[in-house]
């Protein structure tokens, strides 16, 4: 849409999304693939000039000095660095004051929470957010827009905030699938794949979390494997190994364990301006043993040594984004459970909005494919999503 | 020795060492375990307030806005932050000005060189460095400290450069193993552990580096561990298993790799101001293959599954520092073939001086143990480090 577009939108919504914590109306872009795009920046990572606030009152006038890694890829590709997007509390879960643009009343998710609102609204094309538990992929499906969390490893974090160095994963929105592709091949350095041939063998996988699936999540994504058998698609049923029931509860506990070692220092020195859920989380981390942490590791390890079986004969998964649609009101941004074993896996995750509410609200699902193919996926997602129902308004 | 000594030293020392990058002779230190001892902090981590120049031209005037959190936990705990210590450009390899305290003509090794040789010529108490490859463990052997890289995770690295985030670990230096075990405390939140019940079981690893070990350095091994034998304790040899042969290289592959990923924009955006050396480094990282690079990582996966063999019946390892005393000159840093192994495993190292040379110049070994084990391992150290040579001057 370009700068001018996207300052007329915020003009028009800002009031009510509230998804930028910085705005700079004067920033420009450059020349590159990513010329005339404007980015958000969620307000965990670093751009120079502007505060740094990580969604806390404490760094409010924290002013970073030089871009972060990811910023300056973009930057140099051409982006218009527009301003910083609202994060939940040290990205964990606390929200800020961000509203669904797709229905006000209702939570944009977390802890991105304004790189997925801001994109879904128009007043960004591109937003760079994070994941550790299920901060790219959750808020994506719950305000409607393009989410991908990439390979672990794949985007740099210098000049992000470290909450966990088993997780932490630098992701994107966007409000297209091109405009995604041409900012991976920035920030990963490698080019774009061709698609495969099409029809692609796709594994439905409800996922150990399935049973906190709400009943329109289930109806979206059965609908969903229906429309792609349709197209002629090969569906296959995937179950997961017995050590992915426990997975999801690992993550949880790696990251606030390795939460508890980074963000530690916070909570003592500044206890009466941080959330009593920050609290909680922190001394839930700073308590778990050693060797309780050391078995979630093993854990982590033993899942990604089985994944090459998990993946066997198919292109990608397909499974749930989240539990359902949004929840309502905005004390809480909603549940990662659908993202856990995802992020621990440190597999390529694009999520997309798959059916509409009535009420305005998506219902997102996710597309899945093992850890270094992300060019393969992100080629392979245009035919799939091609079957999303259209949003009607 | 405190805030006034080190001051002093300062003074009669620094036109010499070069090991500061920036000095805030304002500094002062609060209440707490560390009251009183003065902190240098390698110039790749943020102190709210100072530059952070990662060693390089281009953020001579950066300005850190917040403590990292390892500063802000000693900073509470009562320490003295009282400067940036030089760092090779981004904790890489092309050295800053600092020379080796005990004869100038040296490398203080690298990429903490700062933080080694202030710690070694009595201008700070303790001092915060980072191991990717060597850079604790080498430039304490070269300076004759003692220098701590714990287990991989156990002190937070959030604003700290991210130059490898499957090796990154934060060290330490110290004037003596008690400082140093009070900031483990401090900065890991653990207490401190009794040594284990003496004689201690100790395994002899010349490592797959010791074909690089200096005539002179094997001889201060071999003899310093006659002088363990003569003390009573339990000696056996231990060789490591085959696929630590190939761990050095895959250690190096994964940091350039990553470094790649990490600096890439610094070296796109700043050719000019940046060394051939930090180039080809970064060059060669990005023409890695994904293959490849998942290949290293798999084989460190595997040594790290084998480490339960390793350390079997020994309560920890004695090994070579650095392949012997520090080269002459101050064009490089020296290798870091000894320390290579232990990073890519992610298990704590203690570095200090065993043997010293007529021209000033200390030799360094090494104790290595468990990954986890960083309180056993202080703890025993005391036993054996009080047999080593003192420094005759």
């Amino acid at each position: 849409m370009g700068l001018r577009a996207c300052l007329r939108r915020i003009d028009a919504r800002d009031r009510d999304v509230r998804g930028w914590a910085y705005l700079d109306r004067t920033a420009t872009g450059g020349e590159g693939p990513l010329a005339g795009l404007v980015l958000a920046v969620k307000d965990v990572i670093d751009v120079a000039g502007m505060p740094t606030t990580h969604g806390s009152p404490i760094y409010a006038d924290a002013i970073a000095s030089r871009d972060a890694a990811a910023v300056a890829l973009l930057r140099g590709a051409g982006a218009v660095v527009l301003g910083k997007a609202v994060t939940a509390e040290f990205a964990t879960y606390h929200p800020g004051p961000t509203a669904n643009p797709r229905n006000l009343a209702f939570t944009p998710g977390g802890s991105s929470s304004g790189s997925a609102a801001l994109v879904a609204d128009g007043q960004a094309d591109l937003a760079l957010g994070t994941q550790t538990a299920g901060s790219v992929i959750r808020p994506a499906s719950f305000c409607g827009t393009f989410g991908f969390k990439p390979t672990f490893g794949r985007y740099p974090l210098d000049g992000v905030l470290t909450t966990s160095r088993s997780l932490d994963t630098l992701g994107l929105f966007a409000r297209s699938l091109d405009i995604l592709i041409a900012a991976d091949a920035v920030l990963s350095g490698e080019g774009t794949s061709p698609p495969a041939e099409a029809p692609l063998s796709i594994g439905l996988c409800p996922s150990p979390a399935w049973p906190a699936a709400s009943e329109e999540m289930r109806g979206a994504f059965t609908a969903f494997a229906e429309r792609l058998t349709e197209a002629g698609h090969a569906m296959t049923f995937r179950t997961l190994p017995e050590p992915f029931e426990r997975l999801g509860d690992a993550q949880a506990l790696i990251h606030r364990r390795e939460a508890g070692i980074e963000l530690g220092a916070i909570r003592r020195d500044h206890a009466d301006q941080v959330s009593p859920a920050f609290i909680a989380m922190i001394d839930a981390g700073l308590a778990e043993s050693e060797d309780d942490y050391q078995a979630a590791l093993a854990l982590q390890q033993e899942c990604k040594a089985l994944a090459g079986d998990v993946f066997a004969g198919v292109d990608l998964l397909l499974a749930p984004g989240a539990p359902g649609a949004a929840p309502p009101g905005h004390a809480a941004t909603g549940d990662p459970v659908f993202q856990r074993i995802w992020t621990a896996l440190g597999v390529p995750c694009l999520g997309f909005p798959a059916a509409w509410r009535d009420d305005g609200l998506p219902l997102g699902l996710q597309l899945i494919a093992p850890a270094g193919t992300d060019r393969q996926l992100l080629a392979n997602a245009a035919t799939i999503i091609a079957l999303a129902a259209p949003r009607e308004n």
